[in-house]
């Protein structure tokens, strides 16, 4: 029997963890990781200060390349399925040959791997290739739209109604939704508020939230948008990616 | 200036703190909490646990008790509402009598304060009677939605797809959405989900999540649904009090 855990670290705050993340990371002998390239060093950096600052006991850490995906297809979700599928076959090789039996693998996550976050689904997959041989263990962490929330004093729903958390695909492709007033936003690459044509909505935004670099914007959706947009400009430009969440909340 | 730091505390684990839950209450001069009766007292004992475990500075705790909240009103927002405005003016009368200039204040809330939680709401407008002497920190915390979708080793979202968040009340007053094929549900005093008629839904269900008396069941909602309304009844009975979050999934 090996155990896999899939620990949540946070939004990017290393006091986003938990002291269960911390018990988790302690429990691991091995921690796979994904090279993304150096795009996204400043993450990899975290994870690597995260190990430095809290696991006490000896582990190794195995990093394999992450696979090609394509982001101009045509079809998202058939696109996310292949890349998934390759991704499997790395996870499934570095999980054979990394881990002996009765050893303990451990996958940092950010934000909360129950949330917009593949790494659950590709490991029941291995799992599932040799059933009874691997649990999988899942501990939640701090989400980039707990964070935004946290850093605008915000609470997602209004008494007694429900909120929508949504792709900016899906908001780009189907506008603001008529029937729930609040709606948050995630892995939107092309700012898909800015083309809301509604005069009703506000806008609480935030990118490398939990981070040094983070940016916090709020306001009129209509009066605030291009500002907020060329702040995201001006950022992907000097850090070469970024993260970035919102509500959209429809004024009553 | 006083500072009053809206501290999320987890669904229930006290492994579920952050450290920057453990930093802020280390900076708090006074704990606020009110007094709910002996029902939830075993909330009220692991405050305390957590109080005692993690702070480690001199502080004061004041108490007071919770005003009467008519929960069979006719209009559910006008009754929270009108509950709300009474516990303002509780929170301000200890705010005033409890915290001297240059202090901070503290409140311990279960879950994240930004979700289902009125917290936020109530000290904003305590803070707009005097602005600029109140400054208020929310951190953010794991909620019992977290909770659940770890323990069942849960991703909320289908790829590239948008999940609801929403009330026991809103479900049974609405029913399953057709839009939405995943919908977390919170605060259901009546099983709502036992009275839906759609064949066509998987719930995963938890209660008391966190906690030693944690309790879990999933399956095809018509199949489990009975078996889930004994469980809660039977909970109720032993301790009381109940609290469960569920979600349900749309087969496709």
């Amino acid at each position: 029997m090996r155990t896999l855990y899939v620990i949540g670290i946070g939004a990017g705050d290393p006091e986003h963890l938990t002291l269960a993340a911390i018990s988790a990371m302690n429990r691991v002998d091995v921690f796979f990781t994904i090279d993304k390239g150096e795009q996204k060093s400043d993450l990899a950096g975290l994870r690597a200060e995260l190990l430095a600052r809290h696991v006490t006991r000896p582990h190794r850490v195995v990093t394999a390349a992450d696979p090609p995906r394509d982001r101009r297809a045509a079809g998202y979700t058939d696109a996310v399925a292949d890349w998934q599928g390759r991704r499997e076959a790395v996870y499934a090789d570095m999980i054979d040959t990394g881990l002996v039996d009765g050893e303990s693998g451990g996958f940092l996550v950010w934000g909360d791997p129950a949330l917009y976050d593949g790494t659950l689904r590709i490991l029941e997959r291995v799992a599932a290739v040799a059933p009874g041989t691997i649990e999988i263990v899942s501990i939640p962490g701090i989400s980039s739209v707990q964070a935004l929330a946290a850093r605008h004093r915000l609470i997602l729903n209004r008494i007694g109604s429900p909120f929508l958390v949504t792709t900016g695909r899906r908001l780009a492709a189907e506008g603001m939704p008529a029937a729930v007033d609040d709606v948050v936003v995630m892995l939107d690459a092309h700012h898909a508020f800015a083309a809301l044509p509604d005069t009703d909505l506000d806008i609480f935004w935030g990118a490398y939230l939990g981070t040094p670099d983070e940016v916090l914007a709020h306001g009129d959706l209509q009066q605030v948008k291009d500002d907020i947009r060329r702040v995201w400009a001006d950022c992907r430009e000097r850090k070469g990616w970024i993260m970035d969440t919102y509500l959209l909340r429809r004024r009553r």
